[in-house]
């Protein structure tokens, strides 16, 4: 590319390349440039084997002299309804892209490449992408470094197909299981979504953004990768504790509860190339016009330096709060969000300049945000004829087996588990038993034929060849296939030595849901009862599962219950019946045979619970680090204790844990704590140490416990093992009645049943 | 009384006095007026018909040199384990108060008498009392004048009977119906709190405190009623939304939700002579050690001249909070806790002030204000000698009835009621229908056998003497007397017309009841599932309630069913069952009658629910005036509405609304509201107009509507009437995101079907 202007110029700082194309820009292109009004889908139409964009994209290109960002170009889904006959083939898909980029970058007057941006909830939300566990899964896993590997390996792939931004939950807190988002959710700690999203942001991005360092002070030479795909962090923030578990809803927490369970979640986005704002208000405030956060706290406080992208119509939903779209519009912008999402407000940014001339200091703001981020992923020093493209790097699926292995956590077992002996009749039942889309949560692509292929069914029957399969109901119906008379006489004539039973819900969308203007289904479907817009008032299972389980239990049989979830659905009943009691989430692609390798105990168990998991929702909320006050805890007819505590997981054998020892070092303002595990049974376990603080308070309720680290060891069988973990004292805060942040001046460390206090003075 | 000391010359204002006394004080003295430490019902031993005080309590006076004030004297319930054989009968209390006070004044060097402090939750707690329908029932019938009334008639009870304050909860909105004292609030709206709140100040009070004019400029002779019952308005504030529902759990709300809810109504207590702290925390800062709360917003901005009460104990729950006891008690003093409650730590007042010399400036405060008090209701210039006493008004059992007769609230009726023909055979039955003391509530005394043979069958039976009376169930067990075939068998025997049921719940307590310290019950009875510290998980209705429902639903005979009950038990269920529904809440003494005489139509049921009434406990928060966020409204499996709106309530008969008209007038600043009443039906109807405001907001979200005004109207048969309603538009404000109160530029108002929409600049 001949230089012809100083933003064209590599050698140049990314602020001086953008300040120099922002000048450039008539309004109306910088209003482009603040927009990603179109759902990437419609952009292009498939004609046998190559793809032709369509008139719908153009226009809008040409409206804006440009584009700001294109999103869900590959999107392939029920809501989409991009399926593989319709849509882009993995191995096509940045021929398509590149097709697209050169549209745009020919299109604007000063040759402005678009930002790609694609779904990655739970890997990318297009044709053969890997599905690995959704976050609620992934949660229990208490695994940083395989958290950043996937997220690694999801940008590898996305690299090599053209996209540029990954959009990736890891913000929300699992708070009401009631939420259809819930499996969105790492779990209900800030503390470990703070480590995870840490990860996912390394290892999506490597050390693009490096805190204190302005990247726009480099130039593109002096970046480590400047190719690499960013990652927009979301929600921003609070998401998970609406009121009543609704979607999208208000919450009511005040500024110390904020800055005591977010303050920290939100520090850990900084390097993120990108946020996404919330659909909910916070004490009233909506997320996307709400200067303190994304003002004063997130970009002032914290030093973030991406940009911040608006939620779906998100921004014409607050416009109701406003005189006009167009103040809305100023409003928004001058509380910070950069980039639209498929709204028409930010399409009046135009007109509202006119209107509103002193607006235009924020945009320009704006525009150099999104401008600075095309030059630091490298758009503006990469060529789009290339159509040469790596699809799927096989390490993905080693590392979403891995991840299916360890997110799943047993609750029960009285020691039917493992089941070692191969001969056994094994009679497998249940809605997710021989499911895949089952296993794969909300937001995912069609999949093949072969991948539908692998199923808990079929994995425990590559294992137990003697098994047998009847599903005995729908998630939310009868069974339309059997009734359950049939499966019991069939399960009768069978005799089986044990019985799977793989309950639970599902998020799986149809070709045949319907949907709203975001994407969240609207109207449910009788085998969905979960993922977005379908929160549940009750945790029961739905449909003829529980009088499945009943009557099946009254063969007698051992029983293995495998809950295939995206929420916590109550268990009390299931536990009774079930001799063992796995949580396997919603568990990816290689869920079916990540279960199997536990239940024959080839993979030992070692998922924690991510959650307090509730009884049923008559009790809710019950996370563990609510504020600890002399109240009555129990009601009447029901413990105020959750069924299963906050990192609640067995293992086949057991660690016991001794010697708890704790210093604290002024010098180097840190804590150090070693204790001994013991794991004097029979298997390897892989063990997640967590540890515990509670705080002591002055002048406002300290929190009954908050985590506050977590480390995984290997332990052999009849071996111990001494662990050192080290706390930076920094990290330890709480919020005083002056909402100022302070140290607590003692603390007591909990492991499991050993504790010890220190003074930090 | 000769005037030795300047304290003692009623010619000198109160402020005056009081400096005077609070100069001659030693620090142990003052200590001592900031006490409430004991149990006013351990201070007396009955001896025969005659009252001997105890060590106990000539202890604590001679340790305090006097006493701050006294609780529970008169008290009489199972947790003071005081009835009519060890109690004070009513006819003696101001003998046994005069006896008391004649002690404190003599052992107290400067002849401080004390403040004789009783509880009246729905009439004073003591033997021979009235008690009158539980707050949640009140609430229902939106009737200031009759709760003024009510008031006037306690303090005319306990005036005469010696008691200086009455503690009375007003504060505490039903938000979450899990919460055991869900009954102690009118409701969930804060604005018919409020007026709730004035009306029962100015009923017990009178115009003893006025608003701006600073009381201790005046003297004694100045005031109207210096002889008065000063009212201690309870709690302060915001226990009915901890999480949960737990009582005392911890409340997360924001600033903002903060003074959108409860700012106003805070300001309804301004007049009142105390407010009582709340054990709640607010957004993790306790209320007992709030400086927020009690002297910005209460004191300063509010203009609250009264003392601050702790609650029971919570001062020694606070303490867990500090170091030690002592900067505890300096927490709370400073933050403007003057008095305590039964609490250690304000008796180590005086080591506190020894440790931290500061704090005199607080003691000083803190005891100048209790001192304020004492003059103000004429305690130094009163006559312990006379120990003459009317007991009971008659006019207090027809206010009773009145207050009965309006806050039942009539839910469905498919024209089975009124039941006009006396001849109907009428089979009443369930736990609720022959039991007074379930009538009544917590905080209750015990009755006297007449008392007790009025129940809700007694009085039915008055009006069809062919009824019968089996019980069926108890509240949370089957029936211990009847077996629930029995009373099918009798029932077919009878061949009823017609079925009353009577179910609900109870917060009977037992002398067999076991107490925190705080009186709050511990161990749950088996026919006790509500009052303090008994919450709820499931609204379900318990013991055998529901299967005896549908055991004699199957009878096919028409179904009346009265809800007797202290929160909303679910009703979906019952309500199908059901041909009419009433609910009753705890209806009081009166309750009997007032529902027989709406059975049979001679009075004319006008309640209207002062709840959202929740189909269970899945959906909650079901609460009408949250934020307006477009959410998604419902569950997948269950309506996100309640089962009835706030507001609902049937009559005989239906007023139509018509031809609303709205002005709003910028000189008076004032709306000024006009509305047709339509009564076409054959009965005369008391209708209560509820007028309902969504404000236009900007840049937070609005509520979805705000009661702001009601009005009660009777309409006879076959009249019309129009209405007018003002509203001063200074009452109409929110908190903005800069925390600013401000009012909004345009409303909309709406009266039933009716909408009018205004703009206010």
């Amino acid at each position: 590319m001949s230089v012809q202007f100083p933003y064209q110029d590599k050698k140049l700082t990314i602020r001086e390349r953008t300040n120099d194309l922002c000048e450039r820009l008539t309004v109306k292109e910088k209003v482009g440039q603040l927009n990603q009004h179109l759902y990437g889908w419609k952009c292009y139409q498939r004609k046998d084997n190559h793809f032709e964009l369509t008139d719908y994209f153009k226009k809008h290109v040409k409206w804006g002299g440009g584009i700001g960002a294109l999103y869900g170009v590959l999107r392939a889904d029920p809501w989409s309804q991009v399926d593989y006959k319709n849509g882009i083939p993995a191995g096509k898909s940045k021929q398509v892209i590149n097709q697209i980029q050169r549209f745009v970058i020919k299109n604007s007057r000063l040759g402005i490449p678009a930002l790609i941006v694609e779904e990655c909830p739970h890997g990318l939300q297009g044709l053969d992408s890997v599905s690995y566990p959704t976050n609620i899964g992934k949660g229990n896993a208490f695994d940083i470094e395989l958290i950043s590997e996937m997220a690694h390996q999801q940008a590898f792939e996305m690299k090599n197909k053209g996209v540029n931004l990954a959009l990736v939950s890891t913000l929300d807190l699992a708070k009401d299981p009631r939420w259809g988002r819930f499996e969105e959710c790492f779990g209900e700690d800030p503390f470990l979504s703070a480590r995870y999203t840490e990860a996912i942001i390394s290892g999506f991005q490597g050390n693009l953004i490096q805190g204190t360092n302005d990247f726009r002070n480099l130039t593109v030479n002096e970046l480590e990768d400047n190719n690499s795909v960013g990652v927009v962090i979301k929600h921003l923030i609070g998401q998970g504790e609406t009121l009543g578990g609704h979607n999208s809803g208000t919450v009511t927490i005040g500024n110390r509860e904020f800055m005591d369970i977010y303050y920290d979640l939100m520090n850990s986005s900084r390097d993120a190339v990108g946020v996404m704002a919330a659909y909910n208000d916070i004490d009233g405030v909506p997320c996307h016009a709400n200067r303190y956060l994304l003002a004063e706290l997130l970009r002032k406080k914290i030093g973030f330096q991406g940009i911040v992208m608006a939620d779906g119509v998100a921004l014409d939903k607050l416009s109701e709060l406003y005189p006009s779209k167009l103040s809305a519009a100023v409003a928004a912008l001058s509380a910070g969000v950069d980039l639209s999402l498929w709204d028409d407000t930010y399409t009046e940014l135009e007109a509202a300049i006119e209107q509103i001339p002193e607006a235009i200091d924020y945009l320009n703001t704006s525009v150099k945000r999104v401008l600075s981020i095309k030059f630091l992923l490298g758009l503006f020093d990469r060529d789009y004829d290339d159509d040469e493209q790596i699809v799927i790097n096989d390490k993905s699926d080693v590392c979403n087996l891995e991840l299916a292995r360890k997110s799943i956590t047993m609750v029960k077992n009285n020691g039917i588990l493992p089941l070692t002996n191969i001969e056994k009749r094994v009679f497998v039942i249940g809605p997710n038993a021989n499911n895949l889309y089952n296993q794969l949560g909300d937001y995912t692509s069609p999949q093949t034929e072969i991948r539908l292929k692998k199923t808990i069914f079929t994995e425990l029957q590559r294992k137990f060849p003697n098994s047998k399969f009847f599903k005995g109901s729908e998630i939310r119906t009868a069974s339309s296939d059997e009734s359950l008379e049939s499966v019991i006489s069939s399960a009768k004539k069978f005799n089986p030595n044990v019985i799977v039973s793989c309950l639970g819900g599902s998020s799986t969308r149809n070709f045949t849901t319907k949907f709203l203007a975001n994407g969240a289904a609207q109207a449910p479907d009788k085998n969905m009862d979960s993922g977005e817009n379908i929160d549940l008032a009750s945790l029961k299972v739905g449909g003829n599962q529980l009088p499945l389980l009943r009557e099946i239990k009254k063969l007698n049989k051992p029983m293995i219950t495998v809950m295939i979830q995206g929420r916590p659905y109550e268990l009390t009943e299931i536990e009774r019946l079930s001799d063992a009691l796995l949580i396997g989430w919603y568990p990816g692609q290689q869920g079916g045979q990540a279960l199997a390798e536990i239940i024959t105990g080839e993979i030992n168990p070692s998922g924690r619970l991510s959650i307090s998991y509730p009884r049923n929702s008559a009790q809710l909320p019950v996370y563990y680090n609510q504020r600890d006050v002399m109240k009555n805890d129990d009601y009447f007819d029901l413990s105020g204790s959750p069924q299963y505590k906050f990192g609640y997981g067995l293992h086949y054998g057991k660690i016991t844990y001794s010697n708890l020892v704790g210093n604290y070092s002024q010098q180097k303002n840190k804590i150090f704590l070693e204790v001994t595990l013991d794991n004097s049974g029979k298997y390897e376990i892989e063990e997640t140490v967590l540890v515990f603080a509670k705080f002591k308070t002055v002048g406002v309720l300290p929190r009954t416990s908050s985590l506050v680290a977590f480390k995984k060891v290997k332990i052999k069988s009849g071996m111990k093992k001494r662990v050192n973990i080290q706390i930076s004292v920094t990290d330890l805060h709480y919020t005083n009645s002056d909402y100022l942040t302070v140290q607590p001046k003692s603390i007591t460390l909990t492991i499991e049943n050993q504790s010890v206090g220190l003074n930090l003075e």
